[in-house]
C-alpha cells in the first residue's frame, strides 16, 4: 500500500443516519494505516457538539428510503420512533455510539476538526465542542491539510 | 489519459434523483476506459435490493429545489406525483429505468458492491440483491478496492 | 505545493444550506492557487439558474439538525422563515449572498459548468443560466477535465 495515502471526510450532515458512514470509513482507514482526517461543517457541527453529540436523529420525513409515508413520518413522535429504531440495528451490529465512536477513531489517530465558519454561524465556542476535537480551522487550513488526500463530502 | 485512472462512487441514498448521479457518472466513466467501482451503503441499498429497484421514488418534502410548498409536499400522493413526473423526463432524455442501467454499466465492466454492515443492518441478504451486485464487502476491503481512485460520496 | 493541483466540486443540491459549502471550498481553493472547477447539475441548477439564484431556501423538514419538531417544520411560513434566520447568519459572517459569490470566485479564475442532462431535464437553456457560467457540458466532458482532480460530491 501507499504508505502516504490520506482521506479526508467532509461530514456536512447532522442526522444519525449520515453520521455513520463518516465514522465508520475514518475507522476502517486507521485500521488499515491510512492517515484520516474528519472535518465537520455546517450541519455535521451537531456530530460534534456536546448538547448534540447523544441526540442525533434520523428522520423519516424527505427519506422515501424509509417507507414511511411522508404524512404519517411528518406526525409527531415518527422521528423519534424511527431514531429508537435505527439505534437499536446499530447497537446489535456492536457499532458504538456516536461519542463513542469518535472517541475510538480519535484514539486511533484520526484527526479531528471543525469549521471556523460553521462554528461562527451556529455560536458554537470550543469548550461547546467534544474534547476529541483537535482544533478549530478555516477552509484553507483544511485544503491545505487535505493535499494530496482522497476526499469525500458526506 | 492515465491507463490506470479509477473512479469509485459510495451511493447512499435512496431516493430516485439521487440514483441517477452515480449511475450517469459510472456510465460516462466506463465509456472512457475508466476503472468504476460502485459501492452502495445505507439508504443506497435501496437501488440495489430486489423488492426497491423499480420503486425508488422522488420526495418534494425537505426539498426546496422542487418548488412545492412543504405542507402541500407533504400531502398524501405528492411524492408519488413528483415520482412519476420525474420518471418522464428521465425517459425523454432516453435514460434506462435504474435496474436497466445498473445492467448496462455492469455490463460495460464496472464493479458493483454492497456494503456488509449496510446488508446487516437492513436484512439483506445476497438473494434479496440484484444479480448485477458482484459482491457484500466491508468497508476495508472497499477501502483497499479504491485505493489511488477519485473518490465519491452521493 | 502540487502546482497541478486541482479541485473538481459537482453540486447537486438546489437549497441554500448545500449552496454555500461548495463556494467556500471553491473560494479558499482559488486563494490557494488551486485549479477549481463546480459543475451545477440536478437540484444544483437551481443555483445557476437566474430565476433561482437569488431565491434559495433553507428547509427545516427532513433536518433534524435545525431543532424543529418535523410536525411544525412542515407548517406554512416555516421555510421562510429557516431561510431568513441563515440569511442572517450568512451577513454576519461577512459572507456575499449566492449569485454575488459566485461571481466573486468565477473572477477568481474558477471554472463553472452546467451538467448538459440536467439542463435538458428542467428545460434550461444557456440564456436561462447566470453569465458566470462557462459551458454546458456532459458527464464525459466533465470527467475529462476532472482528471487527476480531488473530486467532491455535494
Amino acid at each position: 500500500m501507499d504508505e502516504n495515502r490520506k482521506l479526508a471526510i467532509i461530514c456536512s450532515k447532522g442526522t444519525l443516519d449520515m453520521a455513520y458512514p463518516g465514522l465508520v470509513l475514518a475507522n476502517a482507514g486507521r485500521m488499515m494505516g491510512i492517515d484520516v482526517m474528519l472535518f465537520f461543517t455546517f450541519w455535521g457541527m451537531e456530530i460534534i457538539a456536546k448538547k448534540s453529540v447523544d441526540h442525533l436523529k434520523v428522520v423519516p420525513v424527505g427519506n422515501s428510503a424509509m417507507h414511511m409515508p411522508q404524512f404519517i413520518g411528518g406526525l409527531p413522535g415518527m422521528t423519534g420512533l424511527a431514531t429508537v429504531m435505527m439505534k437499536k440495528e446499530i447497537e446489535k451490529l456492536d457499532m458504538p455510539p456516536v461519542h463513542e465512536f469518535l472517541e475510538m477513531i480519535h484514539d486511533a489517530g484520526a484527526q479531528i476538526y471543525a469549521c471556523r465558519m460553521a462554528s461562527d454561524m451556529m455560536h458554537l465556542e470550543r469548550e461547546d465542542l467534544i474534547d476529541e476535537v483537535d482544533a478549530i480551522v478555516g477552509a484553507m487550513e483544511f485544503l491545505e491539510m487535505a493535499e494530496g488526500a482522497q476526499l469525500l463530502f458526506i
